[in-house]
C-alpha cells in the first residue's frame, strides 16, 4: 500500500500552507503520524451541492494511506467515491489556556489537516485491508476476536483511500504568551488547564451471557490514557 | 441576539437531513443547545479556491446564535466573512461499541451540524458581545478576571454570527445491535467502552508570581466531568 518513493516531508501547496500562526507548523511526516494515529475520530469534509458539508468518521492509516469507510447508502462516501476533493481534519485538545488578557486566551491542541482526492477501494485484497484499517484503529483486537465479514456485509460496506501526500500539522504545547506588561501587572492567573480523553471501564452489552468475560483487548484500554498529548503543555 | 421567532423545532432542508440512520437523528432545538453547549471545539468547514477546508476552532452561543472569532489575518475567517456557506460540527466522541460482528463495531457519539451563511459582525456592541460568548464558553469566569480587549487588539480580531436555523443532531447512546445469530453463538465479547473528556490539574505558568492563588472559575472545572455523556451509554 505504500508508495515507493515516500517524501519524510509534506506538501506545502498553497491550501496545505497555513497563511498565519507558521511557528506552529510541522512539516514532518512522522508529526503527522503522530497525530492521526493518536485519534478516533476525523472530520471529513467535502463540498455537496456547493456546500461544504463536514462530517464526523471512523478512520485508519496505514503507512501514507488513510482508509474511511461507510455504508454504500451513505450520500457524503457516495459523493467522495466519485472522485471529489475531500478535507480530513484530526484535531487533540490538549488544554485550555489562560492568560493575563482575554486577547492571549488559547487552546493548547495538535491538528492534522489532509487534503486529497479520495478513491474507491474495489479490489478485494485492499478493501478488506482498508477495513482492517478501519476496524484495527478504533477497536485494535477486534480484527481477530469478533465474527468476520460476510458477503453481503462486504457488499454493502464502501471504502475510501486517501493519499497523505498533501497535509499539514499543527501543534500548540505550551503556556500563555502574555505581554510584558501584564505579566509585570501581576493582576490576574495565567496557566494551562490540561485536557484529555480517557476510557472508562467497559461496559458488557446487556444480553451478553455471563460467562464471557471482559477480553484483555478491550480491557487493557482502560489503563492506558492513549489519547492525550505527548508533549508537555507547558 | 435572540430572533424574535424562534422554531423549537430544527429546520429540515436537503442538506441537513441525514439521509440514513434517521433513527438516531434528533430535530429538537433543546438537543441542539445541549451538544453544543457541552463541546469546547467545533470544525469549521468552507469552500476555498472550490475545494473544501476543515479547520478547528472555538465557538460560543448566545441563543440561536453561534460566535466563531479569530484573526483578522486568518484567510478562513476572511473567506467567511465574505457570506460564503459555512458547515460548522461539534462531535463528542463516548464510547467505542465493540459488538460480536466486526460488521457491528460502531461507535457511541453525540454531533450537531449546522449549516449557513455567516455574518461578519462589526457593531461594537454585538462584536464585544460575540467575543465574550466565545471566551465565556471556553473559559468561564475569564471574562471578568482577565485584562480587556484594548483598542488594538479589538482591531486585530474578527467575529462571525452564523444562524443556528439549519442543523441536525445525531446521537448514538447505546450498545451493540448484534445479529441474532451472532448473540444466540455467543462466540466473542460485546459491550461499550466509555470515553470521556477530563480536566486535568491547572499548571500555573511559568513566568506567574507566586502570590497568585489558582482561582476558582479554574479550580472548578477540574472536579467537574464537564464534557462527558448526559445518557446512558448502554
Amino acid at each position: 500500500m505504500t508508495p515507493s518513493t515516500t517524501a519524510t516531508t509534506l506538501s506545502s501547496t498553497d491550501r496545505s500552507t497555513p497563511g498565519r500562526t507558521k511557528h506552529r507548523t510541522l512539516f514532518d511526516r512522522a508529526a503527522l503520524y503522530d497525530v492521526l494515529d493518536a485519534g478516533l475520530l476525523c472530520h471529513l469534509g467535502l463540498v455537496l451541492d456547493g456546500s461544504p458539508v463536514v462530517l464526523p468518521t471512523g478512520y485508519g492509516r496505514d503507512g501514507d494511506t488513510l482508509y474511511l469507510h461507510g455504508s454504500t447508502g451513505a450520500r457524503s462516501l457516495r459523493a467522495a467515491a466519485d472522485g471529489i476533493d475531500v478535507c480530513v481534519t484530526v484535531t487533540h485538545l490538549d488544554g485550555i489556556v489562560y492568560a493575563r488578557s482575554l486577547n492571549h486566551h488559547s487552546m493548547n491542541y495538535r491538528s492534522a489537516v489532509v487534503h486529497g482526492r479520495a478513491r474507491p477501494v474495489t479490489e478485494r485484497e485492499e478493501k478488506l485491508h482498508g477495513l482492517r484499517a478501519v476496524t484495527e484503529h478504533m477497536a485494535p483486537g477486534s480484527w481477530e476476536h469478533a465474527r468476520g465479514i460476510n458477503t453481503k456485509e462486504y457488499a454493502a460496506v464502501s471504502v475510501l483511500a486517501l493519499p497523505l501526500h498533501e497535509a499539514s500539522v499543527k501543534v500548540r504545547a505550551e503556556g500563555p504568551n502574555d505581554d510584558a506588561e501584564d505579566v509585570e501587572a501581576n493582576a490576574a492567573w495565567a496557566g494551562v488547564l490540561p485536557i484529555r480523553q480517557v476510557f472508562g471501564t467497559p461496559e458488557p452489552a446487556a444480553d451478553l451471557a455471563t460467562d464471557l468475560p471482559i477480553p484483555e483487548h478491550v480491557a487493557a484500554r482502560t489503563a492506558q490514557a492513549s489519547t492525550g498529548p505527548r508533549t508537555s503543555s507547558r
